[in-house]
């Protein structure tokens, strides 16, 4: 604690901040030992309530799915169950820290999905070394889950896990792909209104081509959309640390080589800050300080910013704006314009469940971010998102994603 | 629906009042969506809430843990966890049902954790098409939970899974071998006390040599005991559908062998009506209308009957006691001396959770009945067990579990 104490006060005050959050935050985990429980929903204070919920009646419910499988929604918890599942590979900020340190965000996560949605999340935490025990895992646990939310599951092994996952019959999604993408692209339709820009004309440059930046550009490009008129962004070019990915870089791997199928067609080259000159949009899902108001400078006119490395983003969202930026969002709820995954996945979910979807498409994706961007109404600078509190956000999402999917069933 | 009237007109009373069960069952099934649902244990109602319990509060709690893993226990639910996982292969009297068809009685169970324990479980209903299968996914989806609680797993897989999973470090407990065995224990205890006879004088004969009745017979030969003063019962003879298991019987599967280590070490054989004879003790975990009356006259005087086949008992408790029987115990909650596994599985859990336990030895188990047939106070031929709501039952159970760790921990 004294070595703490020694080096807080020489830290600039965001941290010193952070590490009083630090500290609440420790003790409300400890007062409550955690932050989810289960509860009855049925009572079960006398004999006759025993002999209903558990044997001998409980014997007509097993034979009601087992005649009719559909009955499992019904009948049990399984109707509005979610894993939200990790291998605590790739958490928060934090890295690759393994399943149990990764129970807190878990049972957070579940914890939004009954706040949220009215849905019934628990944290799966898995102990797997490869994609394949994950996706075994996965696989055993889906019959008493309406869904599955992928969770802080390291790039490039969280794309073949959700790949491989989607023959299961119910949606599964991993929420620091589409999550983030659907939240930022709500963003960015607001921001480009501001900005008097269409869609369709932005160059968009992308730092960071993990889960979240790969998923943006596919949502941003309308990659694997089976039939919605989606109009794409114009360009969009996605850095990672040693700059554009470009199709003469040597030693990408596959899953960076494929991205060039819909990302960077006119070949930029260079570093995240020479690609960045004259493109409309930044999105950043990558490490902290890693542009200036210089850079911000060289974008086109009425250049959007959205950095959103957590805790520190990319660029000083004050910096980006008095550098001219016409709109900021970043990762952070003490900034406007928070991307929060928690704007997305409980109605997203919620609408997939209620429409008996057995995926999440990028036709619901895109309704989704239509919804919230809709929600906003009219956008400011310091508002195109809605907060995370807003009554009714989670049910116009749901009720978006519902309807796409039955327009357009996966 | 009309075939189910017509059939109904012509079938015996109990069964008529079961269907109006069954179907007062399923409504409250279908009314509630199953029988427990997520509630919040710390508050979600504003952004400092959000910034706590969930982004970027909870990387604090994340760091803990991973700083010292101990701390999983006091910052999540994992320290109240439990999965009570099936494959779905041997739920109630229903058979190999699958695991969606399993999924209420999984719920059931978890409400009743919730009920009696103050403890949150999870219903995990697997796909597993092997020992291995279950085993692999039980390993996999440990770090989250406190204890695993086994439950309608076939015998003989079941032996064998839980046998793998007890290096998991923490309590790993088949419910139909261990929490049957334990309440059976404590029945017996006030039996032949009312029947005036020593624990260790006893004959008994257990009809159904799966998972309860082998758990059964090793609790009272107290096979693997490892310290504890145990006086066992004199002789178990166990009986398959094919009669005694003896030593020179062809076609021993090996589980069955093995159980000729501590069972029928007179080597007796016959049908069970053969065995029974002389014998003190019925147990049954086998299936109904199995005995008659003449069957318990020919026993030793004062015959003690456990008939526990549902629903209908190996043997009408009526006519059990009309033929002589001292005390009568089934598995039905209509007749006195219900052994209900409700009685054990919460106070173990919660005991052997309280005590940092990393399994459930024969110790805990009994002391788990000698703490049930205490709490019963002075027997009677229709109360040698307390019922599942009178107060206070799991805390007795627990503590003892608790202490029963603490003085021989596994």
């Amino acid at each position: 604690m004294a070595t703490h104490r020694l080096v807080s006060r020489n830290v600039p005050s965001p941290l010193l901040k952070d590490e009083a959050l630090h500290r609440r935050a420790i003790d409300l985990h400890r007062a409550h030992q955690g932050k989810i429980e289960i509860s009855l929903r049925a009572p079960l204070e006398t004999r006759d309530d025993l002999s209903l919920a558990y044997s001998p009646g409980v014997a007509a419910a097993c034979r009601a799915i087992e005649a009719d499988p559909k009955e499992l929604r019904n009948l049990s918890i399984a109707g509005r169950a979610i894993a939200v599942v990790t291998d605590g590979s790739a958490v928060l900020g934090l890295g690759r820290i393994g399943p149990a340190a990764a129970m807190p965000v878990m049972e957070g996560k579940a914890a939004l999905f009954r706040r949220f949605a009215g849905l019934d999340a628990w944290p799966i935490c898995l102990h797997a070394e490869s994609s394949d025990e994950i996706v075994d895992a996965v696989r055993a646990i889906a019959p008493g889950f309406a869904g599955i939310n992928l969770e802080d599951i390291a790039a490039p092994e969280c794309f073949e896990v959700e790949d491989r996952l989607q023959d299961l019959g119910i949606p599964v999604m991993h929420d620091d792909q589409h999550g983030t993408a659907i939240v930022l692209l709500a963003a960015l339709m607001g921001a480009a209104k501001l900005a008097g820009k269409e869609l369709g004309d932005l160059r968009v440059v992308i730092a960071g081509a993990g889960a979240a930046g790969t998923a943006i550009a596919k949502l941003l490009r309308c990659v694997s959309f089976s039939s919605e008129v989606c109009q794409p962004v114009q360009e969009v070019i996605l850095c990672d640390s040693k700059g554009a990915i470009h199709r003469d870089r040597k030693g990408l791997i596959k899953e960076k080589r494929d991205l060039l199928a819909f990302t960077n067609l006119r070949h930029r080259e260079g570093t995240v800050h020479e690609v960045l000159e004259g493109a409309d949009v930044f999105i950043g899902v990558s490490q902290g300080g890693l542009l200036d108001a210089d850079d911000v400078r060289r974008m086109a006119p009425h250049p959007i910013l959205f950095p959103m490395a957590n805790p520190t983003p990319e660029i000083d969202p004050d910096v980006a704006l008095a550098a001219g930026a016409i709109v900021v969002g970043t990762g952070r709820s003490d900034y406007p314009n928070q991307v929060n995954n928690v704007l997305a996945f409980p109605g997203v979910f919620r609408g997939a469940i209620d429409a008996g979807a057995t995926s999440i498409t990028q036709e619901m994706k895109l309704a989704a971010a239509k919804a919230l961007a809709e929600f906003v109404g009219e956008p400011t600078p310091s508002r195109v998102l809605p907060g995370p509190f807003e009554e009714g956000v989670a049910e116009a999402v749901a009720a978006a994603v519902r309807d796409a999917w039955e327009r357009h069933p996966g």
